[in-house]
């Protein structure tokens, strides 16, 4: 067995124990007995540790070692190089990591989500702020041991956007947040409200809803035969190989559950979309948290809240629906693009969802960078809510408490979200340019030609390139703020009169 | 940390890993998409070869060799004992395998398991001949390194039986088999059809049953806040500490989901019995494969097709199923006990079912003693099933292509069927001799006490005492087929007028 036939072996295995780990965690939110949170928890944890156990292996690093000796990376081709440098990375973010300081991590951050969960339940930031404290203390820390370009935040966007610092998010989110202010107070001073009263004092029946939703999962190309659609209070896609199972909240109040059922099927379509061959391979992996943001985005707001989608669905949901009936397409499609600040993050609509991003941004930053002390996170959290959407919120389970990222040291991963929908728009703008009448298509219902699309152009590279290299493969530029603003603008211009 | 200590730690470890694995078994019977299988057998195999390598890892066996010294074990306490005497059990029988041969064994049964789907399918026994001859040979091999006390036989029988051989069984089969035989024939030559019609022509809403199930299996004691109760094509019971899950299966002409769910019910109350304080230690778990079915036979025969369950059972029954209600409790308790020779031994009622056990053992123990061929197996299945029975299978998957043992190797695993009936039996006489009213009780529908009696008298010891020392201690005699045969008698006489 060659050396490369090493490596692969080793990446397999670890590639079966994250799926066992997957699959637990897919379990613990959705069939799980709840006297099972304890054992599961150890059980995760076991094998987590396992998993660490052989990434930081003699063996793997023996064989990195040879791959990357000088005469033996010249003859490896392409491919055999990308997976060699990404099990690289893998190794070294971990292998300078003391197991002490592991230990602590999952000890600190096991009380930081205990703390978390009950000061957002008493509205109480006090409680909360000395495991916060300690997380950003221990994460400072993480970073040195990394190691990073120039600043320690760079280490930990590096886990979520590998390649990406500190500096080029903010080279990109500054011009980002003038362009979304202005476009925000736009919309506002307009003081209309779109689509008003569609979903008022009506009743959507939730099995009907879920009836809905598996047949929109399959008709825009999402593969029941390798998944699972289920319910889960918070909505996410776990993917293990030929196994992609994605999950769904539904509300009787609205149809928001179909916008969030093309969002998980997005970031599934992804995962089915890594070929086969590729399983447990070092390339058979997703670019990044922001590319797989954008995949979700795209089919949920991109292709799922256009007018044309709106065409080709109206039929469909007034005929489950038919208390929609008296509302004409036009008016339930700016129903669902309503633009409205809000408090919370995860309920925010298209044109003011990356300023929530840019807010914790700015703030976590401010920490790593000294700038700011985690005791200030409150206050400077609702002077810039107030300065973005002239809202404060007066209590911190909609301010600074509404996320539990911070509370499991996640520091880092918030700027995916916005760059995910800024990818999104750019590569939309491409595959538009590329796929011949997409608009007519989607107003068709015919999806399998952006499906295809994103399948051969991304999806089928698994981590082949890095996302800074893929955008300009993809669309011929590096990623740019404008394609998002000029998005918004040409959407939300008509329905605010703009 | 104390030498002893290390080996908690150990065995936790190998805890944990198991239940990932069991996990990912249950899902695969439950929730998997179709498509998943190959990902699927693959990661199990993965997280199978680490169970592997950590139970046979040198850290273990150093422990082991310090706590097997004759000074340091003279220092443990009995509890502790018990465990490094299950542990090094274990690690004995996985050790002296050459890794070469495991490999083997998983490309054999996995090839075989193939080959006796299709032969199964086509009826075609020499499609699968050759495979049956390979694990026969491959198993001698695994006895001869596993090593056994005076036959190879006895090393696999000892897998799912600790402490048996095959003449310990043989000792207690042979009377069996001739009291049995009396039995059915005194029974046959009487040709009646107890409980006549009280199924036909009815048809079951399967919606019910599962309600009905849930109800029963919460009645006799199964914890829901740490279990589930889900549909599998082969109903089974998964114990991954605080979550012991069970499955079941319906039909809609008759009620034999009721009795399968009482099955299994009692296998998830010996799961669940096994006290919390030892998850992951060495001695929670199960005595025996024999042992376990003693439960779920007690539960569903003993207690759930007696008289005075019927009793319990049938204002519910009715209220249930309304087309039930023509029929008296008498004669529903005698149409769910009718003795019929039957082909298939998952159908086989109380009275035969030790039978099919018996031929089973008989022609492995013929091809472990080379006393059998394995191509002559279809021919003695025949003769057999003609002496027992009086009735000959022409058609092989309803003869010696019925049950999947085989393919996978799992010679020595039958007889624990059986055991199961014999345990059953002497353990429910003595408890029924301890507790009060057993019968009014039921009769009551008050569970508690029975359950309370088998938690404290078996779960609750884990594994600390083998089979035939519990046994004992529970009934202060050897375990003897007697028992069983008293029972069968007490119980058919009268509804056979014998």
């Amino acid at each position: 067995m060659s050396t490369y036939d090493d490596l692969l072996e080793i990446s397999n295995e670890l590639n079966n124990v994250q799926n066992a780990i997957y699959l637990l965690a897919w379990d613990e939110r959705t069939y799980m007995p709840e006297g099972a949170v304890e054992g599961r928890s150890e059980t995760i944890s076991d094998l987590s540790r396992i998993y660490h156990r052989l990434i930081t292996s003699d063996r793997l690093k023996k064989v990195l070692d040879e791959l990357n000796k000088e005469s033996v990376n010249a003859e490896l081709d392409d491919l055999q190089k990308a997976a060699v440098r990404e099990m690289t990375r893998d190794f070294e973010r971990r292998y300078n990591i003391p197991d002490e300081l592991i230990k602590e991590m999952a000890k600190v951050s096991s009380k930081a989500q205990a703390a978390w969960e009950k000061a957002r339940e008493r509205s109480d930031f006090e409680h909360f702020l000395p495991h916060l404290k300690k997380q950003v203390e221990l994460k400072k820390k993480v970073a040195e041991y990394i190691g990073y370009e120039s600043e320690p935040y760079d280490a930990l966007v590096d886990s979520y956007e590998p390649g990406f610092t500190a500096k080029k998010i903010k080279h990109i989110f500054d011009p980002m947040k003038r362009k979304l202010s202005t476009l925000v107070k736009e919309i506002l001073e307009k003081d209309i409200t779109p689509g008003k009263g569609v979903f008022d004092d009506k009743k959507f029946e939730i099995e009907k809803q879920k009836k809905l939703c598996r047949e929109l999962a399959e008709i825009i190309g999402y593969d029941f035969h390798h998944g699972r659609l289920d319910e889960a209070v918070h909505p996410f896609t776990m993917g293990m190989d030929d196994d992609v199972r994605i999950t769904n909240r539904y509300t009787d109040e609205n149809i928001s559950s179909l916008f969030s059922l093309l969002h998980e099927s997005g970031h599934g379509i992804y995962e089915q979309g890594i070929p086969e061959e590729w399983y447990g391979h070092p390339l058979g992996q997703r670019i990044s948290m922001g590319y797989h943001e954008s995949q979700s985005r795209m089919w949920e707001n991109f292709v799922g809240r256009s007018r044309e989608f709106m065409s080709f669905l109206y039929p469909k949901l007034t005929d489950t629906f038919p208390v929609l009936s008296d509302h004409e397409e036009e008016n339930i499609y700016q129903a669902i693009n309503r633009v409205e600040p809000s408090y919370i993050r995860v309920e925010a609509d298209e044109v003011t969802y990356n300023l929530h991003i840019a807010l914790r941004f700015d703030i976590e930053l401010g920490m790593f960078r000294d700038e700011l002390e985690p005791h200030e996170t409150q206050e400077v959290w609702k002077d810039k809510m107030d300065k973005y959407f002239g809202i404060v919120p007066d209590d911190p389970a909609k301010g600074v408490l509404q996320d539990v990222h911070w509370s499991s040291g996640d520091f880092g991963y918030f700027p995916s979200y916005a760059l995910g929908n800024l990818y999104a728009a750019q590569i939309y703008k491409t595959a538009s340019d590329e796929i011949d009448n997409i608009q007519e298509r989607i107003a068709n219902g015919e999806f399998t030609e952006v499906k295809k699309w994103l399948n051969e152009n991304i999806h089928q590279h698994g981590r082949r390139y890095r996302a800074e290299e893929m955008t300009k493969r993809l669309t011929g530029e590096s990623l740019s703020e404008d394609f998002y603003i000029d998005y918004l603008k040409g959407k939300y211009g008509p329905i605010y009169g703009i």
